[in-house]
């Protein structure tokens, strides 16, 4: 079974959408990532930090689900990293509430030693200091290293962010953050400058409209389901990546037709993350309906010109 | 042949983009409508109303498409309908500078006789009681009918409006468009409640993001091609119906697999439009460029997970 490392933030998250709030409830793009990719073949571990405040029951649930989480460490007396935001009526675009960084602010990622090897390393949006640190523990070239990033790293650690991104072979990053990132308005010039930043591939999100794939002169598209009912996009993003990693480790065929595939995989995950507040769905979410929920995807996008 | 009947205005656009301006050049639904058929095998009528200042030259350039344009009439002491609209810079949103009805006032659109028995009937945006009085001059009922409107006919015509949809068998409609209509936020759920007016087949534009196609429970999605340059998006969607309706009525065959492929081939003419300014780019198009970008739209969708 090829192995999965992930970086990325396990936190609190207290969400607002025109449908409701939550209090506290168990959130960051490590958490997501991870419970995303459980549902592939996979050895997977995540490098975190939380602190003593966080509950030994949302521990549980990561290794129940295979996750090693020897590398997520709890920091005596310190308290987890929490977020909160509340959503517009279109569920497009969010406010900051709060961030309190807490633990975060002096994480130093450790790789555990068996995951230095790791086939495909998943580096969540995180500073990108922290994510280098991680490519610099590995003892062997992984085959993968994809990287998640935000335009908040583009404006207050811009060189260290364009350090990272030289290193990576994916890049997936949303739409408004390709802009920033390359100062060009078409998406097709923006993943051009992006990839002659260093990562071969290129994954612009783009919420509901779907996700885009590019590499060289190649693009390929995955649409979004279209669903009756869209409750919450917080880890949709990092679900994607979950399911974008997890099927590329699980396969170890890192192709651009593969890759095509993998985009839809998250795409296909990112679908449920929505349907219900946090990591709720995630964790209720069986292997069967995945597979029936590919099959949407198919009649979704499938036509039969002859040329 | 199949024959298609197309009505929708023949007018003068003056377009200001982010990237230059234009005086008055040949616009209108119609004629985007029109144009974008013509790379079909079918024989098409446009039924529209013109002033004596509309240039001898632009109804050449519809003739020598074999667009048949003895129902386009040609009011003396006249002026043709003008419309100018600047576009903001991400080119999704526009501010309209002047509306000229003139000539389109008084339209009473005639159907020509060899045009009454038509296969595919395509309603340009125009005030719905046009759209009904087409409709009425049929003798015998189309196998198709597609309807293209707007909100400014929600605002001020809406129970028109409904009468005419109960009619047809499909509605081309944009994303805020069908929103206003149903009072749906959810497309899936604004389809199912256009659906009960009336058209089994309900068509959302959501311009650079793609189109969704719905029918009872089955829904297809076609991308835009990602373009380096989207340099005016006027007549994008009136070149999408022709593409839609002029492949259709091409194979006769209105099948929900085959409106698929339809929606591939109006996203694939659309795709051409939005490269110049008003018709330009549609009047250079050959044919064989059509072809190979469809090639595009295949390599840009299709993906071969096997469940």
């Amino acid at each position: 079974m090829n192995k999965l490392l992930i970086v990325g933030t396990v936190a609190f998250d207290a969400i607002e959408t025109p449908f409701g709030k939550t209090d506290k409830i168990l959130g960051g793009a490590g958490t997501y990532i991870g419970l995303s990719a459980s549902f592939f073949n996979v050895q997977s571990a995540i490098v975190s930090v939380v602190g003593d405040d966080f509950p030994k029951e949302y521990l549980n649930l990561l290794t129940k689900r295979n996750i090693d989480i020897s590398a997520l460490e709890v920091v005596n007396g310190g308290k987890t990293f929490f977020w909160s935001g509340r959503y517009h009526n279109d569920l497009n675009s969010r406010d900051t509430l709060d961030t309190q960084l807490n633990v975060l602010a002096d994480f130093q990622p450790k790789v555990p030693q068996n995951f230095q090897n790791a086939d495909v390393v998943m580096l969540g949006n995180l500073h990108p200091l922290v994510q280098s640190s991680v490519l610099d523990q590995m003892e062997s070239k992984p085959k993968l290293i994809v990287l998640d990033t935000m335009n908040f790293w583009m404006d207050c650690a811009l060189s260290e962010l364009l350090e990272v991104i030289k290193r990576v072979d994916v890049i997936t990053i949303n739409d408004e953050e390709a802009r920033q990132l390359s100062g060009e308005y078409s998406l097709v010039k923006a993943a051009a400058k992006i990839q002659a930043m260093g990562p071969k591939y290129v994954v612009i999100k783009k919420g509901e409209h779907g996700a885009l794939l590019f590499h060289e002169k190649e693009v390929f598209f995955a649409p979004a389901l279209p669903l009756e009912d869209v409750f919450d996009p917080t880890g949709a993003g990092d679900t994607f990546a979950g399911g974008f990693t997890g099927f590329l480790a699980q396969t170890g065929n890192i192709s651009f037709e593969n890759m095509k595939n993998a985009i839809i995989y998250g795409s296909n995950m990112a679908s449920f993350c929505v349907e219900k507040f946090g990591t709720e769905r995630m964790i209720a979410l069986e292997k069967t309906e995945v597979i029936s929920r590919l099959k949407q995807f198919k009649s979704l996008t499938h036509f039969d010109i002859q040329l």
